[in-house]
């Protein structure tokens, strides 16, 4: 049996002009912004106008702890949102923009696979509709303008030597991590160290994932602490006056994107912050307009629940004030067959053992989603190679613990093999009372939001702090952001911080190291471990095989 | 007397539906890939098809050197492709895209001016279609790309201290100019002294420019020299591998953009080099393109036409296999005047000596262009302030040197204020039997070539080059670059190298500092004084006053 690749399935795809996609969500197509035929913004003013349509309902799509087998999280997205449409449904998807840089590196396209894709998916793994060009822009005029200011007499009384802005480039470059910038005389500045993140990694990605509209865009990016004077107080973006240009550099980032799946049914990719030092989620502003224009919205988070669903529970919804209606979290035989301990070429034979063992993982995550009042539900993701006997098995066990595990076959059939999923995600919304909250209040203090998730949702012991940590928490507190909900930063692989621990462990502690605020985009980062935010390349990139064949199409990029 | 300022202007303006503009072009809409509803990119498959068809009139819009009066280049360009359609010719004009940077220091917005204008003017000079941040990418993929091989083993031996590849940002950020990269250990690579440069002063920009094709882009990029080895030989970007991949994120960069002019004319906007390191014109695809398409294509070349005139001819024509058949020398009474010696403060007072004595700047540019063999006529663009004493002197002076200088008022009355323009060029164009022919012949020597230009153009006495500077000419002669055009580095505002020296000296030497194979581009730079490929901002950035208005409007862009 040979199966097709991604990148000839998507160029197989009958794409219906983009207009024909706004129209079935009810978009006329002057709100519509056309990047070719089959990409478009929707309007700002066609957004507002929709404000007090009732809302659809919203489905997060989560994981088990990502594993190198892999588990399919937006391509179960895409998967559920077809299959939705196909039962009879007004159903859209909301996924994440993929960044241009880890293309050339190792990581492949992020826009489905198999008969589950979103398209066009080149020009969505490249350039797209050049948000992050402009998240790239707004970022580095920002990183310019401190520069320019300290040059032309720091009436700020800028400390050089804790400028806290970084630049961005969207691209893996690790000889930029780290630099002394102002070298070569006084014409050029004053030489202080400084260095480079991935786009992704910027601030102002979370914030354009958070804002819910362009004055609440001016209002973050004015907020964001960008540096601090010789008296230790902070300098902010506002002071420095770019708050403004910015503002003008992301209004048309700020407007969703509008695409297609291979069904042709509608899906809105836009944003894509990090998931370690941001919520890894995709734009409110997107899934908030797609609320309004589907009775089903399907949403993904990254990573796996631990780290991405309650991220989008405390952070996203909470302060979007979004009323998530189902979880799905996402299972694969073989992500679990490595958590019961499995090595990776060794998942091809049956071991229904080890799947049990590995099956804790999911029990965890399931049981932590209960915490939030959302009713769930475990999409098996199926592989060739997963045998009766082990689908079976994780069916039992999932019933076990009183939910319900649907085999999936999307990659393979499309639709047809989320069907079973989708009409029992309409039953479980249909028929649960509960209701959603958040997991803390925001109230609570600063560090207690750390244990709490630490204990609660990781199931530690313990929390590190040391008296840095709190001081500056303490700090914060004092300075009113006592109400910010808490961004963890740890290892997507495990529970604990170590990324070797796999399955559900007990009895480790949580070692904050650091933590940040992100003042605009309105959250205290938590770092517990080591946390790379500019990627290098591998030894052999990807971009040494990427081109353009004779026919004039990419070649290589997946 | 009070006038509308550009942007008000700008904002009345009828667009018309892009499609639109392209049926008066005979491109079928499935054949424009629309960004937005007002802006378009034409795409290769319809190029391709019109190999075959006859050429239109190819008409260059050059000035006078550039002094703070201004001359107003590209609203002169627009003024006359407008005044051609109002006389009933099929015409469109083909000018440069503006860099994003510089609109946050202090450059407004180049869109042209008054009733000559481009639009939509504000995305024109924000993100437009995405061109320079696809070259930003391409450029800064190259970058991390020859890091990556030097951490990886560095198999092709490249000298750390000898590459010669920078990086980009579309950013006016002095404090990128000179940098250490790499540095914080061995898992960031080896540290090495680096910089930036602003996005269209990279080759790349350069390339896209010249390039017929997507190919003919891929050998370009392929021939880029990055780095030399510890034996002094030349590392190119094909031996990165970096070429395929450069190639795929240039894909649609490379197709022209369609937009229009306030008086729904066609206009292509597409590329945009530096005009001192590389030839200053917009790109070879969208001139050929616009030809196939229309009768009259007017277009324009960077600073005055010492410089930008010369490479017009020498460096794009020659390579494309262009031959222009008439240009328009743009003057205004004000520079003029400045030419003759008057200070920018007195410059609203009617001064006709001053200005027959700055009359020897535009004499000279005259006589230059004979040179080439191009029929010249000399455009006055008109500014309120200017004396009919003034302007008959001007005329007369003119006529004196065998030519005419025709009032134009576009600026105030569009199309109607150049349709006498429009009415000799045409006429010129029909009349005249002369043939195009560059300076000098691709087979002189390298020096020969900059000595050719300088005495010839520039009128110099003498050339000097130590001999480092001969020695290098010689050895690129012997590895076959021999054939290649010279493109010169020196200041736009005077005909020797020191900016002060306005009018038409004589008797002076031209130093030739240091020379640069840009192998990709395909040209030799000769840098007669500073370059700056990395601009600063000013105290007060014009960013502090850009924002959005409450109706989501673009204020303080220009």
């Amino acid at each position: 049996m040979t199966f097709k690749s991604d990148i000839e399935i998507a160029r197989e795809a009958r794409k219906q002009p983009i207009a024909q996609i706004g129209e079935k969500l009810g978009i006329p197509s002057e709100h519509l912004l056309p990047f070719g035929h089959d990409k478009a913004k929707i309007s700002q003013d066609f957004i507002k106008a929709q404000a007090n349509r009732e809302n659809g309902k919203l489905i997060l799509v989560t994981a088990i702890n990502p594993t190198p087998a892999g588990e399919g999280k937006t391509t179960t997205t895409v998967g559920l949102g077809d299959g939705l449409n196909a039962i009879g449904k007004n159903a859209a998807i909301c996924i994440r923009e993929p960044s241009l840089g880890p293309c050339f590196g190792m990581k492949g396209g992020a826009a489905g696979g198999g008969y589950a894709q979103v398209v066009p998916m080149e020009d969505i793994n490249l350039h797209f509709t050049g948000d992050f060009h402009a998240i790239t822009s707004a970022h580095n005029l920002l990183s310019a303008m401190i520069d320019n200011h300290v040059y032309w007499g720091n009436a700020e009384d800028i400390d050089i030597r804790r400028i806290t802005w970084r630049r961005v480039l969207d691209m893996n470059d690790r000889a930029l991590r780290s630099i002394v910038t102002s070298l070569g005389g006084a014409t050029n500045g004053f030489p202080r160290e400084a260095g480079f993140d991935i786009t992704v990694a910027s601030e102002i990605m979370a914030i354009l994932c958070l804002a819910e509209d362009l004055e609440d865009l001016q209002r973050r990016l004015g907020n964001i602490i960008v540096a601090y004077r010789r008296d230790k107080t902070p300098v902010y973006c506002r002071d420095i006056k770019a708050d403004g240009a910015m503002t003008v550099l992301l209004q048309q980032a700020m407007q969703p994107n509008l695409v297609q799946t291979l069904e042709n049914n509608p899906a809105f990719i836009h944003g894509g912050p990090f998931a370690n030092i941001a919520h890894g989620c995709n734009s409110v502003i997107a899934t908030k307009t797609a609320l309004k224009l589907a009775d089903y919205v399907v949403t993904e988070a990254g990573f796996g629940a631990d780290l991405g669903a309650e991220k989008f529970f405390d952070i996203k919804c909470r302060k979007a004030g979004l009323s998530p209606n189902a979880v799905v979290v996402v299972a694969t035989i073989r992500a679990l067959k490595m958590n019961g301990g499995v090595a990776k070429e060794d998942l091809g034979a049956e071991n229904v053992d080890a799947l049990k063992k590995g099956c804790a993982n999911l029990a965890r995550h399931l049981e932590n989603i209960k915490k939030f009042g959302v009713p769930a539900v475990v999409a098996i993701n199926h592989f060739v190679t997963d045998s009766d006997a082990e689908v079976d098995a994780l069916k039992t066990f999932v019933e076990g613990e009183g939910a319900k595990a649907i085999l999936c076959q999307h990659w393979e059939h499309g639709s047809e093999g989320t069907k079973a999923l989708a009409e029992h995600v309409v039953d479980m919304i249909d028929n649960f009372n509960g209701k959603f909250s958040p997991l803390y209040e925001d109230n609570l203090g600063l560090a207690d939001k750390i244990e709490k998730i630490a204990k609660e949702i990781y199931r530690a012991d313990e929390v590190v702090m040391d008296k840095k940590v709190l001081t500056q928490l303490k700090n914060w507190e004092k300075a009113g952001y006592g109400d910010l909900p808490i961004c963890m930063a740890k290892t997507q692989y495990s529970f604990t911080t170590d990324p070797n621990m796999r399955g559900a462990p007990t009895g480790h502690s949580i070692p904050v190291r650091e933590v940040r605020l992100s003042a605009g985009a309105g959250f205290v980062v938590a770092i517990c471990g080591e946390i790379m935010t500019m990627p290098g390349l591998p030894k052999v990139p990807s971009a040494e095989a990427i081109k353009l064949d004779d026919a004039g199409q990419i070649e290589g990029l997946f």
